[in-house]
């Protein structure tokens, strides 16, 4: 019999966004293409905070579960799901369905097509509600399910499917490897999982911070140099070095020009941190110094996904994470919102 | 015996910028690697109004001729020049000189070397001033002479060198080819270029513009489509159909989101028209719902140069200009600043 109701966490005010209670809430349906995943564990995103605590005035539902780093196992399978089967290990990122039928789906970038479903607090084309993953249960599309590998231990994956999965797509992209030289402003979950997958897909990686505070751990993760960037010449000796910069850290008060003066000719600077004030220095005379260019992306596709997996696996990748009971999910977010941890990671407590 | 003065028309006053005198000068030396060019016309650029109205605070002499887009004959070889004969028909652009040593140079991106030597108004390394082409001579280092196929004449070729270039040179680094769809912003000096080389280069373009004034001047130049950016719903039926944008436009009003909303995903939005007011309204959420990227360039390499004049020659490219004597440089600089014409010749009288 399927399974029709999942038992989770929920926010219902912005405003006391830390008191989540237990709810029964409906799943949307097993339609033929999706998996249902009973939850193990989830993690903690940035973006979970900036959401429940800004309000979602985006046609969403009425009540809030939020978590889309989710590791479990698969329980039910749609009639056209061929690639799982019950029992196995999976992973569900930040999307859990796309229309399958665009030019963006089509091109294998799923991840930008423009009705896009994503891990919480929205609906389907149907209007059915989805929720999150600190929950018993999550459903998605198989394509948004991902086989985990049986090396890389479930508090591990788990953030890697939204956090890591936003650093991997964009240095693949951008052909960070051997050879070339990867700077990662920001040392947060998603600068973490820059240095620690930069660093495994063989190229040089400098962090940016603002004072040297983090640097023992920077060159811990596999970063090669680490420049603080309160010294004013921070930048004098790095001039057109670098391949790629990401950028992860979401203050408005990035010394943006002098970053870009460290991009070889024609290369990115590209933000996946999101400062809500915009990048309001930016001039194109400043891009056009060196043919800078100023980029953004979001997550990533499948593809993705199977690659990043591969490499943390023959390249032992191993995030730095926090393992908290799902009860505790609340100081999970109350920690992200002090910015006192890099990353989170709740174990579920099955009640 | 060696040329060793120049005749020009030079301002004094970037108050009075309009007031042209005819002063006799010193050129610089000819060392072993520089080619003197006798000029038979040149170009007025945008940058030429720009520089000489708004002070030249940058070290620079204390006299300023303006020109950086000369025809000419060359009339001295330096003994090392090897590429060059006497009485050879040749172009200098935006450029004079570089380094030739550093990584930029080295990589074939001198236009990004980051001690140039401009067409105008700028020192050598030895201090030597460096005038421009509103004059009887020129000298530049040889790799900044490029010969003139027989088939262009002139008028087309001179504004080809600084106003071709600016845009040829990210067209072809972007890509811009068959199958491929090329947005251009805004239809001035450096907008019919973009428009007149990207369909020559094979690529479907599509002019946007405030109003629909130029739309029959668009699809003369070779552009497929052309849109009014005064309807607020323009960008609608466009979303993300582009390979490339290309923004000549300088205005601080233009419709930075929806014209992101044109581009497919990771593609590029690039600015040759140099707002002063910078890119205020940027935020990287804009730029991550369809991973594009904001960037700019500056000018072309010497490659690109001759890429550019064969397809001028190969595709019959003829660029929109006006002709007037050198003599009346002063009109041509105003009609620039009046935005009337959308690009300038002057044909040398000679003194």
């Amino acid at each position: 019999m399927t399974i029709t109701n999942a038992r989770g966490y929920a926010v219902y005010d912005p405003k006391d966004y830390l008191n989540f209670k237990v709810i029964d809430y409906p799943l949307e349906a097993l339609e033929d293409d999706r998996v249902t995943v009973a939850v193990e564990c989830c993690g903690v995103c940035g973006s979970d905070h900036h959401t429940i605590s800004g309000g979602w005035d985006h046609g969403a539902p009425s009540l809030f579960v939020t978590g889309h780093e989710v590791i479990g196992k698969v329980v039910e399978l749609g009639k056209n799901v061929k690639g799982f089967e019950i029992g196995q290990r999976v992973g569900v990122g930040a999307q859990v369905g796309s229309c399958r039928r665009c030019k963006a789906c089509k091109q294998g970038n799923e991840n930008y097509c423009p009705t896009p479903v994503h891990g919480y607090n929205t609906l389907w084309p149907d209007n059915s509600e989805h929720q999150g993953g600190y929950s018993t249960h999550v459903r998605a599309q198989e394509h948004f399910v991902f086989p985990i590998p049986e090396s890389i231990p479930s508090t591990d994956a788990a953030s890697m499917l939204c956090g890591g999965l936003t650093v991997f797509s964009p240095l693949v992209r951008n052909g960070a490897g051997p050879g070339k030289k990867v700077g990662v402003v920001g040392l947060g979950g998603l600068g973490h999982y820059a240095v620690l997958f930069g660093a495994a897909l063989g190229a040089e990686v400098t962090v940016f911070s603002r004072t040297d505070a983090k640097k023992a751990d920077a060159l811990a993760m596999g970063a090669k140099n680490f420049v603080a960037t309160a010294n004013p010449d921070f930048h004098k000796d790095l001039q057109r070095e670098l391949d790629l910069i990401i950028v992860t850290a979401s203050s408005k008060n990035l010394p943006l020009d002098e970053l870009l003066s460290t991009l070889d000719i024609g290369k990115k600077m590209l933000f996946v941190g999101m400062p809500e004030e915009g990048l309001s220095n930016v001039t194109a005379q400043t891009l056009s110094g060196n043919g800078a260019a100023l980029a953004s992306s979001h997550i990533g596709n499948r593809a993705e996904v199977l690659q990043m997996l591969d490499v943390a696996v023959k390249q032992n990748v191993k995030p730095w994470v926090q393992v908290l009971q799902m009860k505790d999910a609340a100081k999970a977010i109350q920690a992200v919102e002090d910015n006192s941890v890099s990353d989170f990671l709740n174990l579920q407590q099955r009640s």
